[in-house]
This record gives C-alpha cells, sequence and structure tokens, in this order.
C-alpha cells in the first residue's frame, strides 16, 4: 500500500442473530426416532403455521416471541449449550419452525463439538441446512390441526421431494387425535412408504383434569387403532414421553 | 417285504406340547427396541425366577400355570396365531421364561410365515433357538428384584458370551425402580457396552391409586437420573407404554 491510499476501514462483519426462546437440557426426547433418548434443545421462535392445538404459542404468537425472545448469535447459542450439565449424544432444534432460520453455521459448529443435531419442522419450507442434519423430523400437520389445506398440502409435497436427498436421516412423525387425522396419517404413509413413521397421540391443551390420563386414553385409541392395520404396521405408535413424565411444564 | 415278515407299525411321532398361558394381538408393543410397533404376542408358562415386582405371576407360578396354561404344540400355536386378526410384521415369544423350552420349531414357522420373530428373556439360560430370532431382547433383574445374586450374575456373563452370535439383533432391557437398580444397570452398560441399552421405569405391581402417575413420576426420576449421565448417554428410557395405554389389564 502507498502512503498516499487512504486507509480503508476493516469491512464490518454482519454478525447474523436468531430469535432464541429458550436453550435447555439435558433432558429426555420426547417424541420421534430418538425418543427417550438424552438431548439439549434449542428452541427457535417464529412460525409459518397456527395449528390449533399448538403446545409452544409461546415459540410462535410474534408479540410473545418479540417479548420473550433474546437475539443470539451463532457464537451466543453454542456458548450456552457448552453451558448446559452433561453432554448428550444430541442436540434437537425445535421451534417454533426453526426452518424459518439459516442455521447451516450452527448446524456445523454443533457437530464439531460432537453433537449429533435434530431438527424439527413441519415440512412447509425447504432449507439447504435440513439436509445436513443427523435427524430430520418431519411433522406435517393433519385436519385438526387446522392447516390441511390444499396449499399448505402442495408446499408439502414439494419439501418431500427436496427432503429426498436426506431420507437416511429422515422420519416422518404425525400427530393424531381422532380418525380424521390417522386416515390423513395412512394416505401420507402410503404415498411416503420409505419413509419410517412415528404416529404420536396427540396431547389436548390444555388438559382439564389428569394430563398423563387424557395423553393415556388417546394413546389407547391410537395403539388400538393402529395394530390391527396393515397399511400401518411399519408405524411406530407414542405417546408424548415428555407429557408422562414432566406433564405439562416447559423447559424441562 | 416278503409275506412272512410281521408289519411294523409305524413309529408315532412325539409331538412335543408347550405350556401356553395366551397367545392375543394384535397389539402394540410395550418395551425395548420394537416398543410402539404392532405385534402379535404368545406368552409361555414357567419361569426360573421369582422377581419381586413380576408382573406376570399368572405365568410363572407353577400351581397357576398348571391350571390356566394349555398344553399346544407348534402347529397349535401356529394356527392360533394365524386366526389373529391382522398382519402385524412381529411375533413376540415371552413368558414367564421362554427360554425354559425349545422353541426352534415355531420361531421357523412363524418366519416362513413372513413373521419376524422377537423374545424375551432374563438371560439365565442360554439356548442355540435364541441365536435365530429377528430379535433378542435380555432383560437381566437388577437388585430391587431379589435376583441379582452372585450365582444369577455368574449365569448372566455365561448367556452374555453365548450371545454374541446373535449380537446385531440383540439388545438389553433393565427394568429401574430405583438407585441402585440404575446404579447395577450402569455396570452392565459399562461391561457391554456395544449391545443398545433400554432403560425401563419400573411399573408399581399392585400400584395404589393412579397407575399411570405411578408410571410417570418413576419415568421423570428415571429420566432425570439418565439425562446428565455420560456413561448412559446411549440409553433409551421409556416408561412401558401397554401400561401408559391399557393400565394393568392383561391380554392385550
Amino acid at each position: 500500500m502507498s502512503a498516499s491510499q487512504t486507509p480503508v476501514a476493516p469491512a464490518r462483519a454482519i454478525v447474523r442473530t436468531y430469535p432464541v426462546i429458550e436453550i435447555f437440557g439435558p433432558t429426555i426426547q420426547g417424541e420421534g426416532a430418538e425418543a427417550g433418548l438424552a438431548t439439549h434443545f434449542v428452541r427457535f421462535g417464529g412460525c409459518d403455521y397456527r395449528c390449533s392445538w399448538c403446545d409452544t404459542m409461546y415459540a410462535v404468537d410474534p408479540s410473545v416471541v418479540r417479548e420473550t425472545s433474546q437475539r443470539l448469535t451463532t457464537d451466543d447459542i453454542v456458548d450456552a449449550v457448552d453451558r448446559l450439565d452433561g453432554h448428550p449424544r444430541w442436540v434437537t432444534l425445535s421451534g417454533g419452525n426453526p426452518a424459518l432460520h439459516q442455521l447451516d453455521g450452527l448446524v456445523r459448529r454443533l457437530q464439531e463439538s460432537g453433537f449429533r443435531v435434530a431438527a424439527e419442522t413441519q415440512g412447509s419450507l425447504w432449507r439447504p441446512w435440513l439436509g445436513g442434519l443427523d435427524r430430520l423430523t418431519i411433522s406435517p400437520k393433519p385436519p385438526s390441526s387446522g392447516m390441511a389445506d390444499r396449499r399448505r398440502q402442495a408446499q408439502f409435497a414439494r419439501f418431500m421431494e427436496s427432503a429426498a436427498s436426506a431420507r437416511d436421516r429422515s422420519v416422518l412423525k404425525i400427530v393424531c387425535f381422532d380418525e380424521a387425522d390417522l386416515a390423513w396419517a395412512k394416505d401420507v404413509a402410503i404415498a411416503y412408504g420409505h419413509v419410517p413413521l412415528f404416529l404420536s397421540a396427540g396431547t389436548p391443551v390444555p388438559s382439564l383434569g389428569n394430563v398423563r390420563d387424557a395423553v393415556g386414553d388417546r394413546y389407547r385409541w391410537l395403539c388400538e387403532a393402529v395394530a390391527g392395520d396393515a397399511e400401518l404396521a411399519h408405524a411406530r405408535v407414542l405417546p408424548q414421553l415428555h407429557v408422562i413424565a414432566w406433564k405439562e411444564a416447559t423447559g424441562v
């Protein structure tokens, strides 16, 4: 550089931040392919759906998300995860819909720290980083959610095409509250028979009386409906294990 | 044959029979590696253990077994399974301890009918047919059972040596009622780290009050004890799902 040149200030890197609702763990994964295994959780705010029975509206409702989330960088999130006790094999990215965010860097950093990284999304919006996960749980929303309209069904079909690249690490998880949901789940099972299928008995929100009884009764219904159904012989039927353990507590 | 020879009566085949307590299904497997999947069950009478919290004493107590079991041949059992509704992927052989019986022929016949065959045993007595299963669930009994003495521990160690031939299809499942059980389970986890481990929250028998609450509370304890434990990071913690669904009903 010649002395006559004006020094240029170093470009200030734009550090992206994400709306984080909670970072907690270690706890036990309550649903899907890793049900029963220890994991940390990172929950992101924001969702493109408004499911009638959403159990994490505090991560969905924009005014609540604005009030309660923290804007954290990838470094902040990795540091917070590292400060948690223990070292489970898994970190689970959840929401809301974590696919609203660009989490490439976070997934890579957590994997470099030795974690396997899972995320759950409803399958409305494909992001390339979903293909880099150790586990992608695709949880399309059945009729009882109020979200199973034609437009969203088409989005889901496109998502599943993109998700083919992550086929060996993907599972489908469908919450079932009633017969209509189960019929819908069966259509999905037939359309995507190569993807492992988890059927999750819906937990009423809020529940009246003992939530474990409410979950247990609906789980019984789902077990009895699925057990004899040849088209669902590959489906794994589970209750939400975190509700069995901790009832409706959050952050555990 | 010359006319002078005395005709010999055809040798009458000795047809082996087995003491069968119940054959039922389709239902949902409540425990272990196939938890949540549809299965039929065949329960055999007789057991070499007397666990303090046994939930199937009707298949263990010799006088009850004598009274309530039917002596069935392999053909009888296969026929009874075929008459059940549906065609789940799995048939589970249970007990009592099914390893008391010679079930080579039954396993083969069920597999020829298109079923995958699972069995659960406490790991006291090796039988070559266990090596031919699609899933062998080895469930050694921890201190709270009253069965974890030195002699049985040595039997279990020998069983695990024999089971090496079925390593890729074996899992360990340990019921945990208390801290002593969990410490014992951890020793097993360390000794057999290559075998997938399922920890099952013990169900009190008989339970006072709401059995789902009793199971849920103990499941919570087990989740919280395991989640942060690096030596159990590969363990999958589950409640008995059939108790969540059907409480203490049998034959479902």
